[in-house]
């Protein structure tokens, strides 16, 4: 059993607790690329979900079964064995135990209104699903983390209870004994009264903190059990979840770091929690909230005049942190010339030759297409595209002429996609006129037919670019289908994963827009790597 | 003086502090309609904004000054005076002695870092400014709060000069002092720590809180500042402000009535949480947050299954309070989990009627609908008429024949829409063939013009449904542009919001379909209305 004192440990929650907020959804596919985001920020531990409650769930862990992560260790999550059910007999305890997931939580009951209500279990037989589960996956060789439900409600109806469940837990071998507000309703004051009082009765066990924001507090409870000397807490990414979400990780993580002066990340993975933050809600295609702690768009924003002034005197009269430390950035303060470095550092890295004029006209372009609705911090080819553009050595890929999308669902229920494309290329005296149609099961990708038949010949190695994401997202919300869209596609060559974007009024311009973009980058690539 | 154990205030500082946030903006009108929702809420202060910092406050405090309030008073606000000048002489003092509120809120330094470099003031010239414009507007007849800015930054600068800015307030006649975490970094403990040694310090002095939310502990800290002795709250609603937002009034409100005991709201204002919550979010035009505490839709909503079951054994098993005190309601979310007595308590609440059978086959529906693709969590008016079509009841709006876009991007740059649909309507004996041709600024606007345009004669009720977000999705990222899309559209009719939902292949197909379940949708509901 890890001693109190060990360091905090970072619980992301995100793909099983996370999921259960309305509108949620990941594929496999995504939920990897979530894995790999909090491995690179360095959370401890990733609670990835039941291994087998659905196909999803079963081909996610076969993939993680094949990764090596750096800081992270995957976490399979499942109940206690079902009520008069031996644990050896239980099937989802079973499954737990053949996954490959070194480490497991089992959450079970602490209430005695849901051993109850709920489960409608003696209290007895609910300690005995508690312990033998635990002892069964222990046997196994699972490191086990006891997620103690409802534990301060619990805790309100019959302490002793809930206490019990805490130390049959701690006898049966697990690692770790979390204790929930699964409701959300406790408040600070309740949550560090409790957590003392668990301490005190046994000191021996090593606490977990894990809360939602039913009142508005999951962070300060969280908080304030880490005071009260829980040692792991567990959160979500934005804190996503049911109702009203979980404890927001990317809070507590640089509450503790910078506040309270916790070691839980390494500084240069802290400066990675904007932009995880921001991937993943990408993924989950949810606009990020402007005005979220620490890593919202807002967050650092001063307003023209009296503090922008103080700013600019001292940061610290207006800032509570640097936001460098978070990859956050000031809104008033990033100066042209600030901003000019950071276009010169970010090309030299893509290879690309810009002398400080092409950076100073990247940059204004960069201003103009945000006030536009770009947005490229989920679109790095395009923004790398963008610096290439106002270097010497750009060369498009081809010259527009016009292209035409035609879908039609046909009195036989049959929809038919057809994309027509004219463009001269190569660009330049001897530019050739192609003029191309294809057919294909959506517009966008009839398009991209369209596209490669025309200039397959001269590209080949676009054969290896695959699209392989295509969001969209409308910025006005109030203009309903009249408002601006916003397209990102990320794209692959098997190598590399790049994003892309385009905005327009309208969806299939916007969907063009990002789809040229996401080929040119894969081919300009190819070209430098030719040179 | 206020004595220390008088009643809590509630204070909203939303029309002042609020509108600091990114893309705030109310008209007069606005605002005056958002001091009667606060009024009918039952807060006690409104800080309506400072009366002549511009011809819209100036028009805000002409119209409020012939309003009659029930519960609420309004309060103007204002700096102290300016850097050696007489308060007599100060302009801005001179505009809030003016003014017909009673009560006016001044805000002055309390950290001597920013006494020192924003100020650019002596400590004492500070003291000062302070005393000396209480003591002149009080000479003038009005109640005065001093708003102690940068206090718990400045008190771990120095806090004798901190607590001393708040003895020169009291001396001067403040009614009462807000401490005031303006760069909203502190945490709980600390804001109890300073709270209480003020208390400690200062006895007689009634506090304010007033905090922002950088570190995610707005709400905590104002409830432990509670705990600690201030008996004065200042918030916003739904927690807008600048950065990353104030305390969130609506959550405190309610943390404070439903869990700490104190008599903030009569029981039947409380109620009207939800409503005021989401009515200023509209004024506002922002999308509620579906996730906030307490009026969020999803503040009470629950995944079907284990959830569900226990919420309806015990609503306390999986209920932090009861939602109709705050004025909100339980939801229960369908998944793919969902059973035959979820659908039925569904329909019973869409008001239609279904026997066992129907809902049986509506179950199948769903589930074999989610397995393509479908998700009804977020798509209440697809559900519903899913559940609508089962029934005996259901007529359908048309027969489709076939429809088809073209979007076209021509040699000189532009890009053109239109839409063609071929229906009949109504369905039957007597049904007529429509053809309609329309263009839009995107395929799906054209679409919806076109189909309008088709049967906006038959259903004049058409005109008042908008379509107010739309939301699209790739299934299968690992297909590209090739694989499956979900589209989401939400539309309102401006009594109600509904989601609906369209999976497809093709993007044009998906947005097809959910387009045109958004507006059967609004039409049902008025056909049932009429009958």
């Amino acid at each position: 059993m890890a001693p109190a004192s060990a360091p905090l440990q970072l619980y992301d929650a995100t793909l099983r607790d996370g999921m259960g907020g309305g509108g949620m959804s990941l594929t496999a596919d995504e939920k990897l690329r979530v894995v790999h985001a909090l491995d690179g920020l360095g959370v401890h531990l990733i609670e990835a979900g039941f291994p087998s409650s659905n196909p999803k769930e079963r081909e996610l862990f076969d993939l993680l079964s094949r990764e090596s992560l750096q800081t992270s260790e995957v976490v399979a999550f499942g109940m206690t064995r079902r009520r008069d059910v031996a644990a050896d007999a239980d099937e989802g305890l079973r499954v737990l135990a053949e996954s490959f997931a070194p480490v497991c939580t089992l959450v079970g009951k602490s209430s005695v209104l849901h051993v109850e209500k709920v489960v409608r279990a003696s209290r007895e037989e609910n300690l005995a699903m508690i312990g033998e589960s635990i002892a069964f996956l222990g046997a196994q060789g699972k490191r086990v983390l006891f997620d103690a439900e409802h534990f301060f409600d619990g805790w309100a109806l019959d302490c002793d209870y809930a206490l019990e469940t805490v130390r049959v837990a701690a006898r049966a071998g697990a690692e770790r004994v979390v204790l929930c507000d699964t409701n959300g309703g406790s408040l600070p004051h309740q949550v560090q009264e409790v957590v003392e009082a668990v301490r005190a009765s046994v000191p021996d066990v090593a606490l977990g903190i894990h809360t939602h924001d039913d009142a508005g507090c999951a962070v300060a409870n969280t908080l304030v059990a880490v005071a009260a000397g829980a040692t792991q807490v567990q959160g979500t990414i934005n804190g996503i979840g049911e109702r009203t979400g979980n404890a927001n990780l990317v809070t507590i993580a640089a509450d503790l770091q910078l506040k309270l002066g916790y070691d839980v990340l390494a500084s240069e993975r802290l400066a990675r929690l904007t932009e995880t933050a921001h991937l993943i809600d990408e993924l989950l295609n949810r606009a990020p909230n402007p005005a979220q702690p620490y890593v919202g768009k807002h967050a650092f924003a001063h307003k023209a005049g009296l503090h922008a002034a103080g700013v600019r005197a001292d940061a610290s009269t207006f800032e509570h942190v640097d936001p460098d430390l978070v990859g956050n950035h000031r809104d008033v303060l990033v100066s042209e010339l600030s901003g000019r470095a950071t276009v010169i550092e970010k090309a030299a890295e893509a290879g690309i030759d810009l002398d400080e004029d092409a950076a100073a006209r990247a940059v204004e372009r960069v201003k103009q297409l945000e006030h536009e609705g770009f947005q490229f911090e989920a679109a790095d080819g395009s923004f790398e595209l963008l610096m290439r553009r106002e270097s010497e050595a750009y060369e498009p890929l081809f010259r527009l002429e016009s292209w035409r999308v035609i879908v039609e669902k046909r009195a036989d229920g049959h929809v038919e996609t057809e994309a027509t494309i004219k463009i001269w290329a190569p660009p330049g005296p001897d530019e050739q006129r192609y003029v191309s149609t294809a057919e294909g099961n959506g517009p966008v990708n009839a398009l991209d037919n369209a596209l490669r038949e025309a200039i397959g010949a001269t590209h080949p190695h676009l054969r290896d670019i695959e699209l392989v994401n295509f969001k969209v997202r409308i910025l006005d919300e109030a203009k309903g289908t009249g408002a601006v869209t916003r397209v990102l596609i990320d794209a692959s060559d098997g190598q590399r994963v790049w994003g892309s974007i385009g905005v327009s009024e309208n969806l299939i311009a916007a969907s063009w827009d990002a789809l040229v973009d996401s080929l040119e980058v894969g081919v300009q690539a190819v070209r430098e790597r030719a040179t």
